[in-house]
């Protein structure tokens, strides 16, 4: 299964009051880490999204948050690729400053589109070309 | 245990071009329905955050999407207070609509604050009239 | 021309590590006294939204901040329609707390729906009613 | 005076279901741009802020939004120093895509903090170093 890596500075606009990354900006990380993984990926997420509407939304996520995150920290999320489905897929992250693990998570994204209209969302089967590069053992960088 | 109800109608600002609610901002909804039980409580949350900048980090959180919300959703988060410990708390969060689940979910939430320049926060015992609050057997809307 | 009179309370979510409201969050602020006006309005917003794609994007706006806000302020935004053109119309806001003006602002929105794959929005003329609604010399409450 | 590149990718975290970026973020990424140009100065930013609570928020912020931005947009804010006085600056910016321009704004940012507990935030001078770095006839990249 797939390894990603995607690194960034935290940004002052995602601390609160209390000087650290207010909690649900760590699920925005997780998900940006995902749709980095998915721009990576031979799967043309960005043109699929205009031409369809489809995309991958979240059914689950989680995460345990065992430090503290400020503006300024320079992080690494490593994702691993835990399990893939016809239409979904399992990945695993964890947040990393100089080492320390600051935050750990999952998310169960569907690959799905909403009709216009719709009150509901439609799975559908993974591309084959996204399921091939998140079954690979590999790693790679964002 | 506590059971607290807090309605709101959905913001277009929270949904993302699936149409749907982007589901970090679920979170966000359940720290409100967490804030608002906080502000219902005798314990004086705001004058206490201001004064010596306690407040309640979460430690842990999950949740389960099973249905998209929309903008002008009228919704209900249903909270039970499942935990009270020395420092922290878990409760449980239902997001109904018209009697449908639309997501459910968890926090745990530590007692603590961030001094000045540090690098951890510092946990501290639950107020009193918190925990006196969250214990008590009881049903209250926010 | 209506005045909208929009209250609430500001949510720790909304503050930086700075412990006030981050500015862009201003503007949703902004936003959400517009939303809460038009849902007031005889005009079905949301309605027309989940039908038709059809909403308000904003052309311009700006703001000036005179005193910072913090979590738990009790605030009203004052919302005067100041202009009302074929397409569009322009709202100018004032956020107070105790009778302190904390900011002021102005949007100029546009009536405009975007053809799903398009990449550009189309501009649509202000619907009667609600062009009715926002031209009446009249106080309003959200 | 500096002129300062910051190029990203827009994220779908960014839309909101018109399916293009919610307005609001547009200031967010005016806040990236001035971030990112306070990380690149010689001014310690990160270190200030986090050892004395010291920042830049904005006294004012405008936008004109001429086009949608799209998840996927690979953008570049040219950020260009206007004004600098003793304890703020102005800065203008573009979001241009292929040479489009998206978007323009401005904000003027003053340099502050806010003491522990204290109800206003106090203007400081604006730092030697980063006043040079603003003040030179110069382009950087971000």
């Amino acid at each position: 299964m797939r390894t990603f890596f995607c690194s960034f500075v935290v940004r002052f606009a995602d601390t609160d009051a209390f000087g650290i990354v207010y909690y649900p900006n760590i699920f925005r990380y997780f998900d940006h880490a995902v749709e980095t993984l998915l721009r990576a990926s031979p799967y043309d997420y960005i043109g699929n999204l205009r031409a369809t509407g489809a995309g991958f939304p979240a059914l689950e996520a989680g995460g345990a948050f065992s430090a503290p995150i400020f503006a300024g920290d320079e992080v690494t999320i490593e994702t691993d690729v835990e399990d893939v489905r016809t239409r979904a897929f399992r990945v695993r992250h964890r947040i990393v400053r100089d080492g320390q693990v600051l935050a750990t998570g999952y998310e169960v994204r569907i690959h799905a589109r909403k009709p216009p209209g719709a009150s509901a969302i439609e799975g559908l089967p993974l591309p084959g070309d996204l399921r091939d590069y998140l079954t690979t053992d590999d790693i790679a960088l964002g």
